[in-house]
């Protein structure tokens, strides 16, 4: 049976969840509350769950400020399943700006191209990634949204601020939501899976501005309108109720942390401390562009794949998870999603200090 | 906090879990095994969830006993999504044959209607669904396949066997899968959302025949096409991991019940007790034609709705957690999904008595 020690957690997804939440799903599995039902069996149209839809909805709009013009939804399929979802009902023939800043991007991309044109309004590929583009958007003229990947896992690399666009933006955030604040005003729609900062894998958090979905198209599957997952409170069908459940943990967990601007401190003095080490020798290389660093997946090289290997190992030796970099480009990640505890992130700079003079 | 204090859970779904399942659950919370990272935060691609993904796999394959002609998919968006997906894959403006027993039954009926001709090869509409329909179908010459839900949880009644059809059968079995034996060599898919007889909401089960599989439209979005996710074994994107992993657990349990086999005899025995007590009593109405009664799903009525609603209120405070029947069709309901234990029935069913007494 498992135990309670747990090594520091630097996957890039499924990552890392606050212990406190940890333990309070452990102690509501068997009886949510006093109700002698646990909470992974609860019918989700009786009251107790009900009242976790309605926390976990509160606590979103809360955290980013969410007003009743903004549809706060729980579905299913990650990201992935939006990256055809929002094309299939708003593109629909038209055009659509895209944003290409790595592996993410692309795969909505080419998921897009079934439903209407799809404009390169910016990219970095030629780069190989390395960095966000700058200068402005070369934007299609008509343009029903214009589509950006908020961080990339993969390259490390994440947009300081949102492009600036004539038409309203929907965003990828899967894997920086709820890790900063973010200008509302700008959005038609975010969308981000919750195994990164939100919660398990299982459940894709939407925020989507109801005009905007009343606009898509009806003649598609019923499950597929967000119009339908707005009329029916995220329940036209039943919801995953424990992944959600986890997720109104996070966010009350986020609210102590002083909500997006209290996290967003944290998230800078976490990565703070880890690339400064990395720029403070000329053993670690950092691929990224600096004004393009990504404040949740650090990413950098060792002088050879071998010792990239053996820096792997030896981490997890020490208690360090999951520092390999994406298959797609090897080296080494660290992903220090809202989750991670500063000084487990100083605890790690320590080692690799310590690991560059046994092994530098 | 929650206590450990169980009620007999009688909800239609999400239903209850084996309390061994769940306290297993627990364990792994925090450390799945002495991994030092929590079932919830493993990598979707790293070794122990990996392990993890096989073990669900192997589990279903030996409970249902499937060769490698079988693929087993574990997909996400509930059965709702199966009711769209499906004929977005096969039926391609062709024909197929739906059996209309029951509200899902209708909804997949309607969502399939944008693919193609449905034909309703039997219905029990027209006697309000209290039966499963009898004596050969009216198949469409050339139907590509033959869809039914093999169990319907509102209205109570359950395929006693399947249905014989001229083309492959696509079944819905969220609410009586693995419940007994299937005759394989009749279907080409059966799909079933986890949260009755599998696992929490959130993970479907999809067993499809490879050929069939590879017969479906290119030209639809990746994530919606079946071969997209038998060639990337269910990680084509993040798996909804945590609810992958109770079924998992859920499947070594039904194996140490002696399987299809064993949980069928054990289905039978609860439903006996249950179904003699209300048959032995006027003061209890049974709506369903007793060939067409469910195992899995025992509906019933009072003389008035005063009685029902008070019958559900003793209950709850006798321990016995909810027996309201389906808001379309009010009454009583009870389901005793795998789950349910027979002594619990049985205390079910003294309780009754006891209250047909107290109240008759």
């Amino acid at each position: 049976m498992g135990s309670t020690d747990r090594k520091v957690n630097f996957n890039a997804g499924p990552g890392l969840l606050p212990r406190e939440v940890i333990e309070e799903v452990r102690e509501n599995l068997l009886s949510l509350g006093s109700s002698g039902v646990g909470v992974m069996e609860h019918s989700h149209r009786g009251k107790e769950f009900v009242a976790v839809l309605e926390a976990a909805e509160a606590g979103c709009r809360d955290l980013l400020g969410l007003n009743d013009e903004w549809a706060v939804l729980f579905l299913s399929g990650g990201a992935s399943t939006q990256f055809y979802m929002a094309p299939m009902n708003f593109l629909n023939g038209g055009t659509a700006n895209y944003l290409d800043t790595g592996d993410w991007s692309a795969k909505a991309i080419k998921e897009a191209q079934r439903f209407g044109t799809v404009h390169i309004a910016a990219s970095s590929k030629a780069e190989k990634y390395v960095r966000i583009p700058s200068g402005p958007l070369d934007e299609a003229p008509g343009a029903v949204y214009t589509h950006f990947t908020s961080n990339n896992t993969i390259y490390g690399t994440q947009w300081r601020q949102e492009p600036e666009a004539k038409s309203p933006l929907i965003c990828d955030a899967s894997s920086d939501i709820m890790s900063r604040p973010v200008a509302l005003d700008k959005y038609a729609m975010i969308y981000a899976g919750a195994q990164k900062n939100l919660g398990p894998a299982g459940v894709t958090l939407v925020v989507v501005r109801k005009d905007f979905a009343a606009s898509g198209r009806k003649d598609i599957p019923t499950m597929l309108r967000y119009t339908t997952h707005i009329e029916k409170e995220s329940c036209f069908n039943t919801p995953p109720c424990l992944p959600i459940y986890v997720m109104a943990l996070v966010f009350k967990w986020l609210a102590k942390k002083g909500g997006l601007e209290g996290i967003e401190k944290h998230n800078e003095a976490k990565a703070k401390v880890l690339y400064d080490c990395l720029d403070g020798s000329a053993f670690w290389t950092t691929p990224v562009e600096k004004a393009s660093r990504s404040l949740m997946n650090v990413v950098w090289r060792l002088p050879s794949e071998e010792l990239e290997k053996k820096l792997v190992a030896d981490a997890s030796a020490a208690g360090f998870h999951g520092i390999k970099g994406h298959r797609n480009v090897g080296g080494l990640r660290a992903s220090i999603y809202n989750a991670m505890e500063l000084a487990d992130v100083e605890r790690f700079v320590a080692f690799l200090k310590s690991w560059e003079k046994a092994n530098g």
